[in-house]
C-alpha cells in the first residue's frame, strides 16, 4: 500500500479560520468587497452582515460616534464608516481594520451611504502621533522621501491603479493584433544608444573596490556588462524571427539630470514591426494603439477618479480641463504628421521671438517642441514631426525614402519620428531601420562605430562574435532581413500625460534619478 | 492666419509606397496576412491575389518547380509556396521574401493547400552558405551561442510565443480579480534574501576600475545599490496601499551555477495579498492561476503545436505525454497540501533509499522533493508543502499558526510554502509574512539582521531610513500592517514546465548565466 496516503489531506479538508473561529473555505457573499463596490452598491434598505477590510485615512470623534474615512486602495473617494465609541479604540489614522456592520443609506450629506459599524477589529495598529503621511498638504518633494508610506496617499494610489489599469489595456491591444510580447534583457554587452551613460554591473561590491575584486568583476560574464538603455536591438532580432514583437521593460539611464521628464530607472514600451515598408505603419500603430488605451479606459472608474479629483493636493495635478484635451486629443481620429524640415519652416515663419533660432540641421528645442505641439495639433492632439536630419540622429535609422519622382526630401534626413504631445514635449520615438548590410556598415564607419570582424570581405564567424558588442547586430543584416521599423514610447511619461501628474518622479512607485535610491 | 494652416499635411493625404508604387493607405485585405492565418483557410477553389511576408526555411529545387517552406513566426508548420523557376532567384535558406499568388489545394501530401507563386520579391537576401541555423539537427548547447539568431528555428520561436500567451493570460487573470499590477524597482539598496548573491551597479567601468571612478561609483546614488533578488518587500509596501498587487518582473542571482534550473537574469512573477488571514487563500490563488492559464491555452494554437511537435529537435523536449500529463494535473480541481513535517513522515515510511537521510529540520532534498511531487501528488498534480521549518526559512515569515485545539504544529515552523511540480520540483515558493512590529524585530535580532533605528524606543526618523536598508521594511510595520502573505514563482521555469523545454536557457530569449551575456 502506498505509504503516502494515510497522511494525504486535501484542501478541501482544510478549515480556515478567522481570529480563531472555523470558517467555511472560499464562503461566497454576493456583497462587495471592498470600498470601490460599497460605493457602487446603493440599496434602498439597510444590508446588514457586511465586512470590509481597510485603512484608516482619518477620524471625527464626536461625542456619541466617531466617523471613520476608510480606503483600501480600489477607489479615491472613502467610505463613511459610523462607530460606536466602544468599539472606536485604536481606530486611528493609518491603521488596518476590519469592519462588520450594515451597509445603510446615510443620514447624513456627503455620501449616499455609509457602514453603521457593530464591530471594529484593529489587525494593524498605528500610532497616529508618527505617521508620517498626515491628512495635511505635505508636498511631492517631501513624500518623494518616503516611498514606501508614499502610496498610502489617495491620489498616488489613485495613479499606480491607473498605471495598472494602462498596462492591462496595452497587453489586450497587442495581444489582439497578434504581437508577440517580449522579456527583452535587461543585462546587455550592447550599448543601443553609444552614449555611454549606462550602469556597469558587477559580483563586486561598489562600495569595497580593490584590485583583488576588480578581477572578479570582469570574470562573471567575462566581458563588461551593463543595464540596457533600450531593448530596441534586441527586439530588432526577435521580429526578424517572430515578426511584430512588443515589450514593456525597464531601462537605465545613468544621467545626473534631476527634471521633471528623468529617471534612472524607466519603463519603455517598445514595439517593432516586420515587413514593413515605410514609416506611416508604424506610426499608425503608435496612433491606434493609444487611441485604443483612451478608449477603454476613458469611462473607466479611475480615470473618472483622476479627472474628479476628490481630495486633496490638486495643485500639484495639471489643470483637469487641460487633462481633458489630452484625451479628446488622443482620441481625434487623425493626428498630424509634418516633417522636420516644415516644422523648420513653420517656426521660422511664427512671430514667436525664440530664444534659439530654429536651424535646419540641429535638433529642435523644447521651446520649438512646444510650439509645434501647440500650433500644429491645435492645442490638443499629438503631432508626429518625421524625417529628421541624418547628423542628429542614431546610426541604425534608414535614409528618407525619395519619392518615385524625385519630389521627396533629400537624403540627408532619416526616416524617424518624434511624437510631441502639448504640455509634455516628446513621448515617443522611432524610425524605420536600416536594414541592408552595406549601407548598415557604411554608416557604421561613417560615424567610427568599431564594426569589427562584420566587413563582409570576411566570413562571419558568429561564435567569436563576443569581442565586439555590436557584430551580433550586423548579423542580423547577413541573413533575411526584412524592411523593419519601430518605436519606444516613455511609459512612466505617458501615464504622467494621461493622468495630469508633472513628473514621473511621481508615477512611478519607487522612482530612482540622481542621488536616490532609497529603499 | 496661422502660419502652420498651409503647411499641414494629414496623415490621409499620405500615400505610402511598396517597391515605388503607391498603394492606398490600411487597404483592407479580408485574406489571412500570416502563415498560422493562411494554413488554416481551407478554401475548395483556388484564391487568387494572395500576398505573404515571411522567411525561407529550406528550398527543395526540381527541375520544373522550386518547393518552398516558408515561416513568419506565426506557426511552427511552415506553408509550401511552389515557385516557377523564373521567380525562384534568391530563395535561400534564411531569405526575407515576399511572395504573390494563388492559394489553392494542395495537389501534393502532406499540406492541404499550398501559395502557387506568380511573383517573388527577395526583401533580406540570405547567404544560405554561411547561415549558422542549419536545417540539420544542431545542439541547444551550440544554439545558445547565437541568442540572435536562436528564435528563427521553428521550436524557439514557438516556445517564445507561448510564453508571449502565458503572459497575457496572467495579465487576464489578475486584472479580473481586481489585482493591480505594479513596476518594482530594478535598483535597490535593500537585500531580501541576504545571501549576498547580488549584482552590484555602478557608474563606473567594470573592466576600467581605478582610484578615481572610485568615487563616482560610490556617489551616483549616495549608497550601494545593486539589482533586486526579489520584489517581495516593495510588494508588500504595495499592498499596504493598494490591496492585492502583483509583478512579472526581472530579478538577478550571481550564482556561479550552470542548472537546468538556473539564470544569472529571470522573471519572477510575485504577488502579494493584503488582508489574508492564513496561508490557504494564497495557495488557492496560486492554484486558481495556474488553473486558469492552462484552460485558457489548452487548446490554444500554440499549445496544439508544442503538443503536436511536428518539427525538428523533438529529442530536446520532454516526452509529450509527460508535459500532457503535467497539463491534467494543473487542471484537477484541488491539489494536495501537506505540512513538511508530514512530508518527513512520507520520506520516512517509503521503501526508497534516499542519498540523503530525510531529518525533521533538513531542507528538502531533490530527490525528496520528487518523491513528494510523485507520490503524493499522484504523479502529475502539484504539490504544496507548507509550514517548514523557522529555521531553514526567510526571516521574514510569520509563525504557523497553533489549532485552536492545540493540534496545530509546533511553532517552529512558520506558515511558509513550496510548490512542487513532478520532474521540475520547485517552481514557486511564499508565505505569511510577519506583520507584527516586535515579532518581526525579534526575528531579525535572532538572525543577527541589523536592525538599525528600528528600535521601538526611539522615534523612527524615515529621512534617515537611508543608512540601514531595511529600515523602511520595519517601517511599514509601525502604521497599519494587516496580516498578509503572498508568493513568488520562477516564470522561466513554468514555461519550460508547461512547454516540455528542460531548460531554462532556452525559454529565455537572451539567456544570462555565469560566463554567458552575448549580447
Amino acid at each position: 500500500m502506498n505509504p503516502v496516503l494515510p497522511l494525504l489531506r486535501r484542501a478541501s479538508s482544510r478549515q480556515p479560520q478567522i481570529l480563531g473561529r472555523a470558517v467555511p473555505r472560499r464562503s461566497i457573499s454576493t456583497l462587495p468587497a471592498t470600498v470601490a463596490g460599497l460605493l457602487e452598491f446603493k440599496p434602498d434598505q439597510p444590508v446588514p452582515d457586511v465586512k470590509i477590510d481597510g485603512f484608516v485615512r482619518s477620524v471625527r470623534a464626536q461625542k456619541r460616534l466617531h466617523f471613520v474615512a476608510l480606503g483600501d486602495g480600489s477607489s479615491l473617494e472613502p467610505l463613511q464608516a459610523v462607530v460606536p465609541p466602544d468599539q472606536a479604540e485604536g481606530l486611528t489614522t493609518g491603521a488596518a481594520v476590519r469592519l462588520h456592520g450594515s451597509w445603510i443609506p446615510s443620514p447624513g450629506r456627503g455620501q449616499s451611504h455609509e457602514l453603521q459599524v457593530e464591530r471594529a477589529i484593529v489587525l494593524g495598529p498605528s500610532d497616529a502621533e508618527t505617521f508620517p503621511i498626515q491628512k495635511k498638504y505635505q508636498t511631492p518633494e517631501f513624500l518623494r522621501t518616503l516611498p514606501h508610506l508614499r502610496p498610502r496617499i489617495p491620489l498616488n494610489a489613485t495613479v499606480l491603479r491607473f498605471r495598472s489599469e494602462v498596462i492591462a489595456s496595452l497587453t489586450r491591444f497587442f495581444a489582439g493584433r497578434h504581437f508577440v510580447q517580449t522579456h527583452t534583457p535587461i543585462f546587455t554587452s550592447s550599448d543601443c544608444e553609444g552614449t555611454g551613460e549606462v550602469f556597469h554591473v558587477s559580483t563586486d561590491r561598489a562600495a569595497l573596490p580593490s584590485p583583488a575584486t576588480s578581477k572578479t568583476q570582469k570574470s562573471f560574464f567575462r566581458r563588461p556588462v551593463y543595464t540596457t538603455v533600450s531593448a530596441q536591438l534586441h527586439l530588432e532580432a526577435l521580429a526578424q524571427a517572430l515578426g511584430n514583437v512588443w515589450t514593456l521593460s525597464p531601462t537605465f539611464r545613468a544621467e545626473q539630470s534631476d527634471t521633471p521628464r528623468h529617471l534612472s530607472e524607466f519603463y519603455m514600451l517598445e514595439a517593432e514591426m516586420c515587413f514593413v515598408d515605410g514609416l506611416d505603419p508604424v506610426l499608425d500603430l503608435v496612433e491606434d494603439m493609444l487611441r485604443h488605451v483612451c478608449t477603454e479606459l476613458a469611462e473607466s472608474r479611475v480615470r473618472r477618479e483622476l479627472a474628479a479629483r476628490a481630495g486633496e493636493r490638486t495643485a500639484d495635478l495639471a489643470p483637469a480641463e487641460q487633462v481633458a484635451q489630452r484625451w479628446e486629443g488622443i482620441l481625434q481620429t487623425s493626428w498630424p504628421r509634418i516633417t522636420y524640415t516644415e516644422a523648420i519652416e513653420v517656426l521660422r515663419l511664427s512671430d514667436t521671438p525664440f530664444s534659439h533660432s530654429p536651424i535646419w540641421g540641429e535638433d529642435l528645442h523644447t521651446e520649438h517642441e512646444k510650439y509645434i505641439a501647440t500650433k500644429v495639433g491645435n492645442g490638443n492632439s499629438p503631432v508626429f514631426v518625421t524625417d529628421y536630419p541624418r547628423d542628429i540622429k542614431a546610426f541604425y535609422m534608414r535614409a528618407s525614402a525619395e519619392g518615385s519622382d524625385g519630389s521627396g526630401p533629400p537624403v540627408t534626413t532619416v526616416a524617424c519620428f518624434d511624437l510631441l504631445v502639448p504640455d509634455f514635449c516628446e513621448i515617443a520615438g522611432g524610425s524605420m531601420r536600416e536594414h541592408r548590410l552595406e549601407k548598415l556598415l557604411d554608416a557604421m564607419r561613417a560615424r567610427g562605430i568599431d564594426t569589427g570582424k562584420s566587413s563582409p570581405d570576411t566570413a562571419p564567424d558568429p561564435s567569436q562574435a563576443a569581442e565586439n558588442n555590436l557584430d551580433w547586430y550586423v548579423d542580423l543584416r547577413r541573413w533575411g532581413c526584412p524592411p523593419h521599423g519601430g518605436f519606444g514610447l516613455g511609459f512612466d511619461r505617458l501615464i504622467c500625460y494621461l493622468a495630469g501628474v508633472p513628473t514621473v518622479h511621481d508615477t512611478a512607485a519607487f522612482p530612482r534619478w540622481y542621488g536616490r535610491c532609497d529603499c
